[in-house]
């Protein structure tokens, strides 16, 4: 089959034929993929900042972020059958280990994670297993919902862990109205009536933020800062959810956060650097995100099927996956890329 | 009456006489002091650390951790007598904004900070409000108490924020056993099942620790680290409460933490300085905590009279301020340092 | 002054001259009353059910829904003036104990109740306290506002505390939707994403609440029960919410909860009755719910001035108040009833 | 094999021979019971209460609370080995549906509960599956373990739930220090600094109740009611847990209960029946609980391990079960009876 990757740090992906994965446990299922995003974090794979943390070996397949069809299942396998239309939450998981049985599937002692430590989706097939799985309607297509597995899935994830402070007349910051920023103001929509304030250096990207919602679009502009201060009576806001994580972004956030407040931090790429001072006598705090839980997962397409959460894609063909790559390093990919096989 | 006051930033407190402080609101309360608690925040303010922050005037009169009788009364005050023995919560606060309407007692939008920004308890008199005091039983010494105030009450509040992490099985690390530390250990035993291992580079704080109920005491001499990762299955603890925050603490308390885990800062004087790849790849999180609320001092006195919580003393008259400044920042003083006038 | 007032139970008000109150506390504030809402409760008071348990002594005035005008304050109140918009929290509280100092303004240990067991607001003038005012802006007319004080405010606080069961693909039954139903609805929308069932006798309480925002409207017909039960995969709803509590609500509720489920108890006149065996062998739980506390009054007025939540009322004048209590009675009140003096 | 079968409600059991059970799926497990508690569940059930609930077809074998060794596994099972010895969670359940995924074993949707509906561990050998069964130290015997499945794990359960309510000062009435109830006691020592009420008739419990760390014990003697809010202020406690919930139980427990508090219903066999004026004007709540989560089954093995809990038990072999039920029926039994094969 063909797939897209990784041969060497700081080169492009090479679309290449590979061998097909096959079925060796009982719990395991193959997808025939029929879309994966592409996210800011195959960038960051690419330039090695995960190197050392994944310690996987090149090449592989990138690719964390995926929909299709059952392919082929393992004998023990009996919650989707071949031809089923799914959505795959990004961890292959134990089901068996403390975190697993509490519902806190991205710490699963046995956890792996095609697309950053094992060969993911984008190529044509992919190797997962059957508590990864979540069986959703046929006339849903794989390209409308691939999204929602990992850029859509983090966002859920940060915005439910914000909902205790997120009240009727709290703020809630969103720094980056991208790919997971624009469906992390649909949540806040859904879950909270707090106001929302979409930070971006981007105006194409705070129409479409104010369009799902925002209460206000702030331009990053250099005086963004104080414009986001004017709008919390000059205290800052009780949550900033910051999907960006490089460049000003933490400073600018913690300038907004309010006395006794809550930074959530998503995007990465830059560092948390703050005197310890300030973290006490402000009473601040800095709640690190990853992706979601197979719950929110399923909370997520209920939302999604009740149209509460709409996504914004661009579709590419999966050969056309450096040019993907490029457009979304340079600011030119509006929502979220995703990558369609032959 | 006599006060310590700081008339320079890295200058001696000077012992000296000053105006009495007097009534002007009917909500205001003189106590006359019994026992005040030197704080390394004491350390840190005549280090200039606060300088911006508190933005005070010198020369002004510290002490923040105080106890005693009182003294005289505004006219609308009901909740305490001339005479009562009291314990006085740090902060004085306004009670109708929305932060004292939901008990979160720090972040009251008129709150001011006795010893902070405005004169202290390092005196014979202190001007505090209703709402600030807490009778207790006439048997008790204010000395016995003082450190309550602060030290007692910040210590009970971070523990209180862990519960929710600390079921049996979780291991809590508590870093520095001294005034704080050791009234956190003794909080953790009454709270929570959890593990609680505790590690300072004093031995006699480490037996103090031991007697106070910590299950492993380990020493800090460069292999502590390594020695906290074996006692938790090489994984970290699930809570590191950082009683140091300053020198290598926080980057010796990040690599004992476990992914998922909760980093609980309250010591200061040093930098949180971590990549975003790292807080959000470990998920893993920093809360600030400040002082506690009143209804953890009274807690926290329910704790003492029940003999759950001991203190652990040394007293200095009011005229050693200097003295006790000195032990403490030598690491000479075990327990807190308490400071009698008269 | 003019005043509404209760002489024997199982008789109509009586609105009669009264003396005007008079300040004597420094923390006293009279309200000019500008509306006043009409409760069930006030039938419930006329019934007698309330009198062992507020043991007030008759003749009293009734009314514990208020908002109007700050007429005259006492000598220690700085947080509202002369002239003042203000809407009337219902309890009268002190603001020094450990409920009190927690923000749970309903438990205060020396409150008091205007309106249930002291003079309310059926009346001209009515005597409260500084910290039960909550100034709005001028431009908002008291018979807009007043049925948030006690309706809106009981209905907000049982919606606030079902939200942690209430996420996305999970239904809430709202049984009743009058004067507290119809916010509740409204409540559910700004702060859920959940799926709103509302179950009512009344085709016009249905339509309204389908306007509002739920998602499904059963009528009262004998086959209600199993209507929810379709709705909810035949397996029942994570919450409950009944404002009604007498009749067959509760039979009908508990048979309409799912396994696992929160009952939220709001309305009243009935009883539970179960065996514990049910109890436990489902694992459902019934959660008492008084009205809200001062911050959700807050936040309830900040969901009114975003236009998220709007009052439906019907405004009688005082001297009528015998015939708003008879349209109640028969069900003809749709939305709530408001008294307006002189 | 040998197991002791319910053939009529109302009837002893019959110890008889029964074919052995098989695996048939890839994730059974068949374990060679060591030890089978006897719960007063078991009594209930051969009264007929459950008839309804469970629907099971008799004659079958009784038994929810067990532990021994792993006699056969399935082809699919890698977290236990032939040999090992295992305590048994009450539930087979399915591992992919929403309460399985979140860590709500009790409620999942294909939950199976061996001794309620289907052939239990009152014999040689059952029928499980390997997300039941947690691996534990061979030192440890069965007999001195079984009784942490059910009575450990539903007493473990309700604490936990408690713990919100239960700081410092706040006081839980435990009601019945029998089988679950002595495992409360010890689980509430562990787990908050509450102080602890016990009420029951027995002397030799109460005893009991103090020796495991009961602030008060209190005899059931038609004073214990008022005992109990002489204890507590007058007000009642923050939380009563009841144990025993029939007889007059549930109302003399209600009457303990203050103002705002919960209600933990674990007992059962009476029925709760109370005005719902009551319910909101006290606001007060009852909070129903089933057997624990398989996470909290570890946590309970966990403070055994630390000797935090010590279990209390008598041992009948398998043989003489019916006496052993009739001890328990008679109050004859104290702590939990644990019936032993061969």
């Amino acid at each position: 089959m063909i797939a897209a990757r990784l041969h060497a740090y700081h080169e492009p992906l090479r679309v290449e034929s590979v061998h097909e994965p096959e079925i060796s446990g009982p719990m395991d299922v193959i997808v025939r993929i029929g879309a994966a995003g592409l996210c800011r974090t195959d960038l960051h794979i690419q330039e090695g900042q995960w190197a050392e943390r994944s310690r996987v070996a090149l090449p592989y397949t990138l690719g964390h972020e995926n929909a299709g069809w059952v392919h082929e299942i393992g004998a023990g396998v009996t919650n989707v059958a071949v031809g089923d239309t799914v959505i795959v939450h990004p961890l292959v998981t134990c089901g068996l280990c403390r975190a697993c049985r509490t519902g806190d599937d991205m710490h699963c002692a046995q956890g792996s994670f095609p697309g950053i430590n094992r060969d993911g989706g984008f190529a044509e097939l992919l190797l997962t297993s059957a508590r990864s799985v979540v069986r959703v309607d046929p006339s849903l297509a794989p390209s409308q919902i691939a999204a929602l597995a990992d850029a859509g899935l983090t966002a859920i994830h940060a915005v439910k862990r914000a909902i205790p402070v997120l009240g009727a007349g709290a703020r809630a910051v969103v720094i980056g109205a991208g790919g997971l920023g624009h469906i992390a103001i649909q949540c806040l929509r859904a879950y909270t009536p707090a106001t929302v304030i979409v930070v971006d250096p981007s105006e194409p990207a705070l129409a479409l933020a104010s369009e799902l919602g925002a209460d206000h679009a702030v331009r990053v502009d250099g005086d963004h800062v104080r414009a986001v201060l004017e709008l919390t009576d000059g205290h800052g806001a009780e949550a900033i959810i910051d999907f960006v994580g490089e460049g000003g972004a933490v400073a600018d956030g913690i300038a907004m956060l309010r006395d006794g407040g809550f930074y959530y931090v998503v995007g990465y790429g830059g560092r948390i650097e703050i005197p310890t001072i300030d973290v006490i006598s402000r009473e601040i705090s800095f709640i690190g995100n990853l992706v979601g839980t197979h719950a929110e997962l399923e909370e997520l397409m209920t939302l999604t099927a009740q149209g509460k959460v709409t996504l914004h894609t661009r579709t590419y063909p999966l050969a056309a996956v450096n040019d993907a790559i490029a457009d979304l390093a340079a600011g030119r990919l509006q929502g979220r890329g995703i990558l369609v096989p032959g």
